[in-house]
This record gives structure tokens, C-alpha cells and sequence, in this order.
């Protein structure tokens, strides 16, 4: 069987070819949902009695719901038709069926994750599709071993990556905080590294490793239980006074003032809900650092080691580097394995940070690189499966991921469940006990125990669904994370992507006597790019103007039937002032364009600060099969387009 | 008719009645969406073949998803049963018809809100949902008329609370940001109030209104109309790098040594959420000032006056005053129109602030207060159909809400929606400007346009579900923000409570000769508590485990099966913190208690700093009815198990 032979049973389909299924599924599930309902009480008389629902005004209020169904069931006809594979525009594809039966199934019994009060079942599967999670990503889940990752659901991505800032503030201040707390407790010792904690500086406070934060606040703990309670009651109170969380950061900083503001390092590629991240949760943009990106529309090492031994020497606090792990404009994966050195040569200079991988988009490739075993798959196995993918680089990145802090991974792009559905691991489970309002003194023996509090105390949301957690976790159950399960779906739209690779190469060159085509940024995942510019011309500002000439055709528009676009891509921006000036000169030069009409501040119309390319990203399973090629089939529907533009160039000659 | 059978056809009902409405109109639009996956390209192959679907490994992967699914129904089979009238006790309940089905339909075209290119249709759908919400409120939503509002949803009313503080810290500092970025530009004049913008205080600046800070930008905006291309961009430039998002809250202070840092007013009944937020957004939670509650649990409107006096006179900035419209412990009212009363008798001192509305419970009652024509109803009108709802502080509280700026509301609560949806409505759309990250300059002639940025960019999540968007929207249309379409369930629910409200005080007297039973806090919603303490007892722990004890029988236990509890009610702890000395003095007085046993801080067993009641949220359709009485019902059980206390208290004498 092939391939996406093997993955038909998962979707609904391009044809909706898994329809009866599907419904039958459904309604058996629906059905046991309804026999649910009348088994609470037996006993009780249905409220509703069956002779009202044959009067008028029933069956007329039963007219107004089918009528604004009607309504919305004909506008949704306008929808976008992300479940086919003549849709290779955003990050949205057709859906799981596992997941999306479950979602359906379980919003009708309405279970609210924030307690388990609100949820007995559902709470559970969040939690472990949190550990699952951990594990793709190489974290321990076992409690016996320290650390123990845990993660959980968020509405989204955004949310997710704001968490990641919350935590890793609640952190990086809290030894600060403990020494300022103890300060009037002479007798209350507290040793971190060999040494008391009152003798350490604000420097070395702040540039404590992750794990060693959490030992600190546990071996804090462990020394409480030595004093009276009304004096631990004292200590505990001054310490959560001394936090930022109560003091907010400018009494914090004007209680430390040796300490400069901390920096948030992002690539200049993130995603924009970083740079809101800075507005919202109380730092100001001017503390993201966005780091230049190389030709590969990767974070650049050099200049982040050029960076980072800056701060180290200006003892310049970072809070925390991002790394993407699939961008959202071109799906490249930064060198998180380059990260991991960078921070042991910092660590070396006394300066720690904490690393974020924003993992929204390529998080779920990471399926590929594990075996059955969850064991790491060796790079050759992994390596025969494709012409190009992975090179080195690549693997090493995902590899690395078990070192990092926190990641944040969305089941609604490459999870293939229904937004919105993003979440949020961490390698460090006690982590969330410094998010906790009221301090926690439990002790069982020797073994502190981190609390069990609420889900809503630790996370960013309160109220929220239930029934997404079933759709994740019965998604995973049916498609587990690695290369025999969910790994199959990218191991398909990857070799998509590499066919589409070749394909746009051979065009390039048959079209080579009219116009220069190429992809301007090599694709790390199934995501890929497009550049055009016609012979003849040599400045971006025109080159620009027919790629949004082509892009008209392949866009969504409401104002016209759904069945007139042959395709449907995206497209996006390769900013200027994002690019090193060799990546610049070298984009331009491939496109046969004169370079200084690529400029930062645009002055005529022949210029423009960004080339517009077309984005394709390649999600849907049947791309390529018996019943055909769409790759090839939209590569031949740009070419008409594109020598349409040829014609009306040469002949506006 | 009666109430009850009239909203009949709008839930699927305690024995799942409308079973097979419900499931014929999920068919009708599921088939209609398979139909609608065939219409695309209809020349195409379908890329899964028949034969597939019988070979065996497909068929094994079906029998695998159905194997997970039949898992997890089981599973959920343990659900609280939150559709049933036995179950009063959180703040869910059985969901409306239309949006129910509304959301499963829409989930299968699984649009994404973020932007109108991947949601052509529910993105317009969020948009007029906003405008309903607000048209509710009382806020005018006619572009022509200025402040014109505006709402959408969010995934809770916790990230709804955020978003507001977000949104005042962004008008209210931005004046300042405009002065200090202006300065280098002596020749460029901005008036404000008769007066040149540099003239202002920095405390004047803090404490602009709402709409005037709006207009000041847009006064900017006009104003740069007259400047060169260069010097426009040069202050633009200058004004946002003056701004608190750009600067963090440390170096904005720093800029402005004069101005304190402002607070947050809170009541003490707030939800967790706010002080989660002070935490998160870059305040401290020690500017969180919490205002004592009255023994009606609402804010304490002479305390609340104080406050502001002693600001305006220390001249002491205030961010914003939070009301709730419906406490999460005890569904009180806030008293909105004291608040509009001290803001205004605080801006002739001088002292300005925002005030938002935590409406997450109760914002869906003001659908009782608007008539077809969504004008508000006379009080008298609307009495005749209570016995004591609504008090005339709690007409004006809902009469008031027009006079805010911004407003939380969840339709996942009152709204009868599935979880989670949450939303935000704020009265003066041109706030939105405030949050995008690129200065815009279009101007249409005299009138300044706001921009329509995406939707991602002036909300605080990113990704989300348009099936949300399309449940609240058909929700509404079939049953309207008035007192004929949606204020029908506050109608039904609010008689509920009233009843309840009789009988348990019929069940306090019968009982007089046992104990003391009493209903500690007046309902002001559909939410009512009651306290119990047995006659002899006069100390407040030993009260707190008798009620502990009846809590026991009356929560979910996942350990036993569903059908071995016959009410399922919640419990809540009304803080002695919280109480003023009188208050605390009534309720024990009422309860005979001494009340030397309701402490701050506990030393002895005998004693608590809370009283633990139960709560109950009474949410559902069919509490009341030809069916039966579930109140009575409820009260009658509650009776036994009480009387079974009295006798085991009896005999252990």
C-alpha cells in the first residue's frame, strides 16, 4: 500500500472519499451521548414533553434554527478549501478524523479544563498529551528522575509563547528575590553553590542555570521545615514580598539596582506575537533583541556568539533566546544545536539564559526523528527516506531540543486538529510552583512535593475546552509521535516538497531563455518559496509587481465562485533589512536584479525594501499519488501564467 | 405555553428529547459540507479509491480510531452531568441547540479568525457578534456616531480581563509618550484643551478620559497631514520610541519622574484572574488595591469613594476600576452607577480612570433589560415579572454599563456556548489604534480612518476558531439580546432562584427548633448559597466541617458511579479577610455563631478564617416545571441529610 494510501483512513478526504465512515462514527457516538443523557436519573420524567413538540410555536423555533443554519451552512460555501490539495497556501490542511470525531463527540458532554472539579475525564488526557509531547521532544516524563517535564493545552501559539516569557520571569528573579527576602533573617542560612546565598551577587543571582533555580527554592523548602511556623509564615511572606510579581519591575529594579534590564534575543524571522509579547506582558520592544538571520533565513551563530559574549562581558542580563523551529513565513528551523553551544560558552562567562523554541509550526516533525521506542532515530535510517532531508544541521537542531527549557508546539497547524488547539512544555514540572499564588510548604519525608494545584493557577488561561484535549489525545493514540505514526505525514509532505523542489528546478531552466526562477530560500520543511523575475527587467520594484500580478490569481476572493481559482497559494516578504548585505546581493543577483532597488527606505517606484515571493506549503497528504501529480499540474498552471506576463512584457516593449 | 416549553426547542434537553431534531439537522449539514468538498474541482480523481477502503489495513486503522474513540466514550460517560436540572452546582450547564450545532458544522471548514484570508466568512460573523454584544450594553455601534464600539471573542473571560488592561495601559500612557516624543519638535503644535500639549502636567496627561485621549491621537494624526513625508516619519518615530510599550515600564518611569505608579482597583470578590494579571502584564500585584466588599458581597461604594478622594488629593494615578457584573463566587452585582458617580466627582478633582467591567457571569442578564428595539426596558415593566429581582441598585448597575469603556463577557457561561469562548467589547473602536504596531497615516479627506488592521493584531491571542464565531452568531440570531429572545433564560433561571430563594427560608423556619439555616448573601443573579450550623454549636470550625460533611454527598466523586448522587451543588468560603466587621458580626450573629471563632488567623481547631457554604448556580431550563420541581426537590434531600447530621450530633452529646 502507498504512502498516502496508508494515511486515507485518517481524513475525510479531497472527495470527502471516508464520508460514510465518518457519519456512521458519528452518530454511533452521538447516539451514546444521548443514551448517556437518559441514564443519570431513569427515574426522572423528561422535562420536555413530546406533545409540545408537535405545537406551532415549537416547530417554529425549530424553523429559526434550521433557518439560520441554512444561512450559514450556503455562506460557508465561501469558505477557503484548505482540505484540498489545490489548497498549498497557509498552515492549514484537512483535518485529522480521530481528532475531529473526538472534538465533535466531547463538546457535546462540555468538560472545562481549568479543574478537574469541571472535567474528571478530560483533565487527564491533557495531562498526559502534555508528557507525550515532553517525550517527542526527548524530555523525561518519569518522576522519579529530575527533572520531569510537563506540558499542557493553550487557546493557541501566541498564548504559549507569552507563557514561555511569564515562567522564564517568575524564574530568572526569583533567586534575587529569595536573597532579598532572607536578608533580615540572619539566622536562616541558605548555601548555593558551596557558598551562603547572601553572599552572592546580583549577577550571579540572575545568571543561575534553570534546574539550579528549582533546587534552590526546593532546598529553600526543605530549610523551612526546620523553623517554627510563625517564623516560616514571616520568611515566606517577606521573600514572595521581595518577588516581582508583587513588587512589579520597577520597585524590583530600584531594589537592585546593579541590575540592568534583561534582554529577550528573538531571530528576526519570529513570528509577530513576539514583539506583542514585549508591549504586553511589561517589557518594552526596546529589550527584544531581533537577531539577523542568514542567507538560510536561519538565526545567524556567529552573531549570536558575537552577542552573547558582549553581554557576558558588559554583564548584560538576557532573559531568554528564541529559537523558530519552522518560521511562519518560510518553515526554516534555526540551529538550536548552535544554541546549546552558545549557552555553554556563556554559561562559561557567567552569563545564563534560558532557551524558548518556538516550535509552533515544525514541532510535530520531530514525529520523524523518533522510533517506536521514542528512541532518537540515527541520522542514515532517517536520511534514506528523502532525496535532500534532513542535512546535518537539521538533525541537529531537532536533537537538541531535550535541552532546551520550553517549547511551544500548535496540534492546530501540523497536529492536523481544528484550531484553536496550541500548547505549551516544559522540561522542568516544579517550574510551575513558582507561578503559584499562595507558597506551598508540603513535605512528604525527604521528597518535596511539588503542589497540584488548580491547572488555571499555572497557566496563562482559566476556563477551556475540554473536548480539545480528546481530540489530541485521540489523535495521538491513533497516530503516535514517531516515524511509524503521525512521523508518516511529513515523511510525505516533505517528499512533496523536495518533488516540487526539482520540479520548480527543471521549469527554472526550461524558462531560462524569458526569465530567471528560482527559490530563493532552501526549505527546511514542507514549506517552499518561489521568485520570478522576467528577462530584462532589473529592478525589484517591477519584479515585485508581476510576482503580485501572479499572486492575484492564486489568492483567496470572496468575490468570485471558489471554482475559478485553479490553485490557491500565499505569498510573502523577504524584507531588506532582515537580509546580511551578501544575502541581499546574492537574492538579487540570482534574480538577475540590480541590487541597490532592494533598498531600506524606498524612495522611487523602481524600488522596494522586500522582495514579494510566492509561498506554498505543502500539508495535504495527496499531493502527489495514482490519482495524480498537483505539483506538477500547479507548476504548469504558474508557467501559462507566468508566459502570459512574458507575452504582455515583450509586447509592451 | 409555558416559559419552559418555550425554550423547549433550543437544547437537546435532560433526556436528550431533541435527539432526533438535533441529529437530522447535524446530517442536513454535514452531508451539505461533503457535497461542498465535491463542488471544488469537481473534474478531479478522488485521490482515495474505493478499493482502498476495503483492504485490510485500512480497515485496521478504521477499527483502530474507532477503538480510541470507544475508549474515550466510555470514558466520558464519567462527564459531569452539567445538561441535567439535578446539577446546580458550577457555572455550566446544558447548551443551546443553534450554537451547538452551529460550532460542530463550522468546525469541519475549520476557519481561522485570525484574518479575513483564512476566514472570508466567520471573521464577519466575530465582527457583528461584537457589535450585538455591545449593542446590548448600551454602546452605540453607528460608524457615524462617535465613540463608535466594538467586540470579538477571545478564548475566556481571563484573557478578555488581560486584554483590558492591556488596552488602558495603552491609552492612558500614551499622552504622556506624545508630549515627551513631540518635544524635539518645537515648530510642530498640538492643542489640547486650549492649550499647547507641552504645557500639560504629567499628572494632567495621566488623566485624560477615554475618548479625549483618542481624539488627541487623532488630532496628531491630522496634524501630521500638514508636514514633509520625512519630518512625518522622524515624529512618528519619536512618539512611539516615547511610548511604555517601546520603553519597557522601567525607562517610561524614568522618563517621567513625576508621575507615580498607577493602580488597579479591584474588588475583593474579583476573580483570580486579576491578580494573575497584575503578575503577568508588567504590574505588580502590590498595585492591585483590593476594595472591601459590602455584606451584600459588591463593592463597597463609600470605601470606593474615599479611595478616590485620598488619590486625587495625593495625586496618586489610577489605571483603571474594575467592577463584576456578577461575582464568580456569589453572582453579586457591583454597583455600576455609584462608580460612574465617583468617577465623576474624581475627574473634578482631577483623578481619571478607566473603568471595565468584569461581566464574564452575569453580562448576558442585560438581555432581560433591552426590548425588541434594544432600548432599555422601564424598571417597572420589568419588575412585574419577579417577586424581588431586580432591586433598583441592580437596574441602575445594568443601566450604567453604557457608560463604561470596556466590558468582559463569556458567552461560554450565561451564553449557553460551548467552552471556550470568552469576549471583549470596548466602547470606542479607534482604542484599537492604539495597539498596532505600525503608526498608520491614511487619511480620506477631513475624516480620520481608523485602520482595519487583522484581527491578530489588536487582539491579544492569534489563531482561533471561527466555528466559535459562527455558534454565538446563530445563538443570537434565534434568540436575541432581548427580553423575548435570550432574556427568556435569566427570566425562567432568576423565578428559579426566587423560589428557591421562599423555600429555603420555609425550610429555616421549619428546621428552627434543629439549627440556624440561612442564606448568608442576597442573590442578586441566579446564584444563591446557603449556610447551616446546628443548634449548641456556636464555633465556626466545627460549623465548617458539618457543611464540609453535607458538601461531601452534594459533589462530583469520579471514584462511585454518576447515578449514586442525587443533587450535584457546589461550596464556596466566604473569607472573613473579606468582611467588614459589621458584616462578619451579622452572619455569625445569624447563624449563632461567636463570632471570636471567624479569624484571620487560625491558632485553634475550633476556629476558621471562612465560612464554607454551599453554592448553587441555578443555570438550568428545567429546574421548574409540569415535570417537576427539582428546587423542592433539592431542598427535600438536602433536609434529610441535614436531619441525619442533627441526630448523629444528637446522640454524640
Amino acid at each position: 500500500m502507498s504512502k498516502s494510501n496508508e494515511l486515507a483512513p485518517f481524513f475525510l478526504g479531497a472527495y470527502a472519499e471516508n464520508n460514510s465512515v465518518f457519519e456512521s462514527i458519528w452518530l454511533e457516538f452521538y447516539r451514546e451521548h444521548v443514551s448517556w443523557r437518559r441514564g443519570f436519573h431513569p427515574e426522572d420524567e423528561p422535562p420536555i414533553k413530546a406533545d409540545v413538540q408537535f405545537q406551532p410555536q415549537y416547530l417554529q423555533s425549530i424553523a429559526k434554527t434550521k433557518q439560520s443554519l441554512h444561512k450559514l451552512s450556503a455562506k460557508l460555501r465561501q469558505s477557503v478549501p484548505f482540505y484540498h490539495p489545490r489548497y498549498i497556501g497557509h498552515m492549514s490542511s484537512d483535518l485529522l478524523m480521530p481528532g475531529l470525531l473526538a472534538q465533535m463527540i466531547t463538546t457535546l458532554y462540555n468538560p472545562n479544563n481549568v479543574c478537574a472539579d469541571a472535567a474528571p475525564v478530560t483533565i487527564d488526557l491533557e495531562v498526559k498529551y502534555g508528557e507525550k509531547l515532553a517525550n517527542m521532544f526527548g524530555f523525561n516524563t518519569v518522576p522519579q528522575h529530575f527533572p520531569c517535564a510537563f506540558g499542557h493545552l493553550t487557546s493557541g501559539g501566541t498564548v504559549a509563547n507569552y507563557q514561555a516569557v511569564w515562567y522564564a520571569k517568575a524564574l530568572k528573579y526569583y533567586p534575587l528575590a529569595l536573597q532579598k527576602g532572607l536578608a533580615n533573617f540572619a539566622d536562616f542560612t541558605l548555601t548555593l553553590n558551596q557558598h551562603p546565598l547572601a553572599d552572592h551577587t546580583q549577577w550571579q543571582l540572575f545568571n543561575l542555570p534553570f534546574d539550579q533555580i528549582v533546587q534552590l527554592r526546593i532546598d529553600f523548602f526543605k530549610a523551612l521545615q526546620n523553623c517554627t511556623e510563625s517564623l516560616r509564615k514571616n520568611i515566606l511572606q517577606q521573600v514572595s514580598q521581595a518577588r516581582i510579581e508583587h513588587l512589579g519591575p520597577i520597585d524590583f529594579f530600584a531594589q537592585h539596582p546593579g541590575l540592568k534590564q534583561p534582554l529577550l534575543l528573538v531571530p528576526t524571522t519570529a513570528h509577530y506575537s513576539w514583539q506583542k509579547s514585549a508591549k504586553i506582558l511589561g517589557l518594552g520592544t526596546q529589550q527584544i533583541v531581533k537577531v539577523a538571520t542568514d542567507e538560510k533565513m536561519r538565526i545567524c551563530s556567529a552573531e549570536l556568539a558575537q552577542l552573547m559574549a558582549k553581554y557576558a562581558e558588559q554583564q548584560q542580563p538576557v532573559l531568554a533566546l528564541v529559537g523558530v523551529l519552522g518560521t511562519t513565513e518560510f518553515g526554516t528551523i534555526d540551529p538550536v544545536a548552535d544554541m546549546l553551544t552558545i549557552r555553554d560558552s556563556s554559561r562559561a562567562q557567567g552569563l545564563e539564559f534560558f532557551i524558548h523554541i518556538d516550535a509552533a509550526w515544525g514541532g510535530y516533525l520531530s514525529a520523524l526523528f523518533r522510533d517506536e521506542q521514542n528512541q532518537l532515530r540515527a541520522y542514515a535510517e532517517l536520511k534514506k527516506e528523502f532525496r535532500y532531508f534532513p542535512s546535518p544541521d537539521l538533525y541537529a537542531a531537532f536533537a537538541a531540543l531535550s535541552q532546551v527549557e520550553s517549547i511551544t508546539i500548535d496540534p492546530h497547524k501540523l497536529g492536523y486538529i481544528p484550531f484553536g488547539c496550541g500548547a505549551f512544555v516544559c522540561r522542568n514540572q516544579a517550574a510551575r510552583g513558582f507561578m503559584v499564588e499562595d507558597a506551598p510548604y508540603v513535605f512528604t519525608g525527604n521528597k518535596y512535593d511539588s503542589p497540584e494545584p488548580q491547572l488555571g493557577q499555572y497557566i496563562f488561561e482559566g476556563s477551556k475546552p475540554g473536548a480539545v484535549a480528546a481530540a489530541v489525545s485521540v489523535a495521538e493514540e491513533v497516530l503516535p509521535f514517531n516515524a511509524q505514526g503521525l512521523g508518516r505525514l511529513p515523511q510525505l509532505t516533505i517528499t512533496a516538497t523536495e518533488h516540487f523542489y526539482d520540479r520548480a528546478m527543471s521549469l527554472a531552466k526550461e524558462l531560462a531563455p524569458h526569465l530567471q526562477l528560482n527559490i530563493p530560500i532552501e526549505p527546511d520543511t514542507n514549506l517552499i518559496c518561489l521568485a520570478i523575475n522576467l528577462k530584462g527587467n532589473v529592478n525589484v520594484g517591477r519584479m515585485n509587481k508581476l510576482m503580485e500580478r501572479l499572486y492575484d490569481r492564486l489568492k483567496v476572493d470572496p468575490s468570485q465562485p471558489l471554482q475559478n481559482k485553479s490553485f490557491i497559494a500565499s505569498s510573502t516578504k523577504i524584507l531588506k533589512a532582515y537580509l546580511s548585505k551578501e544575502a541581499a546581493s546574492n537574492l538579487c543577483q540570482n534574480l538577475g536584479l540590480d541590487e541597490t532597488t532592494l533598498v531600506l527606505d524606498v524612495q522611487q517606484s523602481d524600488q522596494a525594501d522586500h522582495l514579494f515571493v510566492l509561498r506554498h506549503t505543502l500539508m495535504n497528504p495527496w499531493l502527489i499519488g495514482e490519482h495524480g501529480n498537483y505539483i506538477d499540474q500547479y507548476l504548469d498552471y504558474l508557467k501559462d501564467l507566468i508566459m502570459q506576463e512574458v507575452v504582455a512584457f515583450s509586447s509592451s516593449k
